[in-house]
């Protein structure tokens, strides 16, 4: 019989067909609840383990998991930091593919004790060749199994689609918080959380997803790893695998870094030239986690579509003054303005208003709020000349036109990168749910993220 | 009898009791209709004039501005540009004290046809001592008067406050775009564009906000004034009212700048230092226009709290990943973390669930979701460290921790900024628009961005 690899056991328990939940509960507020509530909808087997229930939530449950009638593929130990060690033990007994420890409470409180407690987790894991994630993390989700296996709330989900963004954090909370982007629309494919990465980091968890057909691309965010070049082979991986990778890393003053350590015992390897290695793998790099789903959502639904031609770049608007601040982010990234040929000017006369400027950018005056078709025919006519590799639409009001469909059809039809440019306050105001819903409309709060994501994919 | 001086005439068109649509119409979808609707609300008369109607909306219908009964403070043209010079002309003659002229097609088109017309508007209404806005403007809004002078929406008002944002744009779609903040509960109290600035241009807007009540701080953006100089003094002027400004200036680049010509016949001034000099005037310079609004209202909710004092920050977070990108911003814009007296860290250590870090990043974990006490209660101990002198709460996900007041009342009364920075990319969840509503708590979309802001008050 083949020994699994490492690779396989990692495989199984990220893509589990049966979850054991130690620590399983129906107290209001515990994890062991939270945990079996987020497994609800679970396309596999759940087998509560709990010394106390007979049965929750209409499953049998086991008094231990030596009892469970198979081998798990995931472990979740849903259990004071105290029986931790007992029960990955026995979950190595069991032959699982791997376990996930939420406690927190070890190397990441510097101590000698805390160091101590969690090498002898991860020598358990190893030594029965199982895997682990955390400890002191929040766990995983693939939406499409239902697989949300954590205590934590995670939204997400593939809103209709085939594919969406994969988000892997180090850090449970900021990787949840980024993940809400699933609530105004976004569609996510999975969350995953290594916290402490023991044994599993955010390198595996990028290598695991390379190969995932739901993920079209990865946003990463991760404060460091104990093998920066391991994380960039893995990210080159997946660009290889056609995913688009986005990547925040966070740590990278001192304070931050001394923070990091105290957080996930992390060290961040300040010294790694992390910005030039994954930039030479592919990643794009966001500064500020705030543009890191939009970037890698960008990446997802552009995916096939190529999006590092050289060549200018056309800007169309019923908000001047948003036009112009867009050519200004263009240019501070060094990206030109596309010039247009003479019959992509003449067909732009006949479809502007009276004032509209057939230049670049294009000023379509508020009148193309009045008539919105007219947003949709000039952006079919710049999309076709070959001059245009881009189209930005810097989009004033939250208002939904009714024409985003369309403006998606436009960007699958031509092969080109089409952003809208969310410049409203009102964040969420009319249209921003619609045009998020157009498969290949890409949406972005920020110009300069936007230009930003634009330029880095032509390197 | 005095001679108004053209700031009198200003302060009487901007703050109008009287005001005349020309053009005032009933036909759906026409300025002339969409102007009267936005005034249904104001405190003051209107006049309709229409040659066609004998009333509209209940109020009785003049022929012509010369009909009125009185000298109108200000004269809204909600005709075509043909009839633009005429009626000039005739809110001239009844001395009214600035009109308003939405007609585009003047210099922005860049002929000498265009030009030659903007000037005769011009020399029409200074003739007259007439004060004009525009042309090719959207008007302006006084949300105390309900004022709103101008056919396109404008979303704002106090929301119960005494003060707020006063928004100053020359782009009229923009300025509405960044006014959308209201929609999320951003206490607003004018919006003001100004189009082509024949006349009025930014800096007679920011000069006669330095004297409002209402504007508790401006969000400037604009792309040119004739008089760079003029502008940087109104800023200065404004400052020393007591109003915090942030400017965000497009058109900076070579493309921008030519884009601004087009769309406002504005000259960038391009070798004016404008940074330096908007600077060393007080005013808080940001990059990116989606991040004007949170920094004027970040001003705004600060009034009267010492927001200059050197020394440390204090970063307070249930999001340990959140708190480390802060302690990165922070460290980027060379703020210091504030270090804490052993008083200090004894009582955080008293207040900290067991793995809390009692240091800066001090992280309660994601206990402090389930105990939303924890953080008040860790948020008053920090402030009363004399070595704070700033509060940043990196927030995970979006939720109401129904102590958002609480933290406001620390703000108050410890008179020490108090910053929260939303990281939920679900940007309107649950808790965003009840923060809003804290009085002195302010919210930031980006720690950068609010790093930023603290970091240059303290020049």
């Amino acid at each position: 019989m083949k020994i699994p690899s490492r690779t396989d056991r990692l495989r199984r328990f990220l893509n589990p067909g049966t979850i054991a939940v130690v620590g399983a509960s129906d107290r209001p507020g515990s994890l062991g609840l939270r945990t079996m509530q987020n497994l609800a909808n679970f396309k596999g087997q759940v087998f509560p383990v709990s010394k106390r229930l007979k049965t929750l939530q209409g499953l049998r449950c086991y008094g231990t998991l030596a009892d469970l009638p198979v081998s798990p593929d995931c472990v979740i130990l849903a259990v004071p930091a105290a029986a931790v060690q007992e029960e990955v033990a026995a979950a190595a007994k069991k032959n699982a593919a791997g376990c996930i420890v939420f406690a927190a409470g070890y190397e990441e409180v510097g101590t000698e004790e805390g160091r101590a407690a969690q090498s002898r987790l991860v020598e358990a894991a190893q030594a029965a060749g199982m895997r682990l994630l955390g400890p002191n993390t929040t766990g995983f989700a693939d939406f499409q199994s239902g697989a949300r296996a954590g205590f934590a709330e995670f939204p997400g989900g593939l809103a209709g689609r085939d594919a969406g963004v994969a988000v892997v954090s180090q850090s449970g909370a900021l990787g949840l918080a980024l993940a809400q982007a699933s609530l105004h629309g976004v569609a996510l494919s999975h969350v995953m959380t290594c916290g402490n990465s023991a044994d599993i980091d955010v390198a595996d968890l990028v290598e695991y997803l390379a190969s995932s057909v739901e993920a079209a691309a990865i946003a990463l965010t991760f404060e460091g790893v104990s093998d920066p070049k391991k994380l960039v082979a893995a990210v080159d991986a997946a660009i290889q695998a056609g995913k688009g990778v986005s990547v925040c890393r966070i740590g990278r003053s001192a304070t931050g870094a001394a923070a990091a350590r105290w957080h996930t015992a992390t060290e961040p390897h300040s010294g790694f030239d992390w910005d030039q290695r994954l930039a030479r793998a592919g990643a794009v790099l966001v500064d500020q986690p705030e543009h890191l789903i939009e970037t890698a959502n960008f990446l997802a639904k552009t995916a096939g579509i190529e999006r590092a031609s050289n060549g200018g770049v056309a800007i169309l608007s019923s908000s001047g003054g948003s036009a112009i601040h867009a050519a200004d982010c263009l240019s501070a990234v060094g990206l030109d303005l596309a010039g247009y040929s003479e019959s992509t000017r003449s067909h732009l006369v006949a479809a502007l208003p009276a004032f509209g400027s057939p230049r670049n950018p294009c000023d379509l005056t508020a009148q193309a709020t009045s008539d919105p078709d007219m947003m949709t025919t000039a952006a079919g006519i710049l999309l076709q000349d070959p001059s245009v590799k881009a189209l930005l639409l810097p989009w004033g009001k939250a208002w939904d036109s009714g024409r985003f469909g369309q403006l998606s059809d436009l960007a699958k039809h031509h092969a080109k990168p089409v952003c809208l440019i969310w410049m409203s306050q009102w964040l969420e105001g009319p249209g921003a749910a619609e045009a998020e819903a157009a498969p290949h409309l890409c949406v972005f709060r920020s110009a300069m993220s936007c230009a930003t994501a634009l330029a880095q994919l032509r390197r």
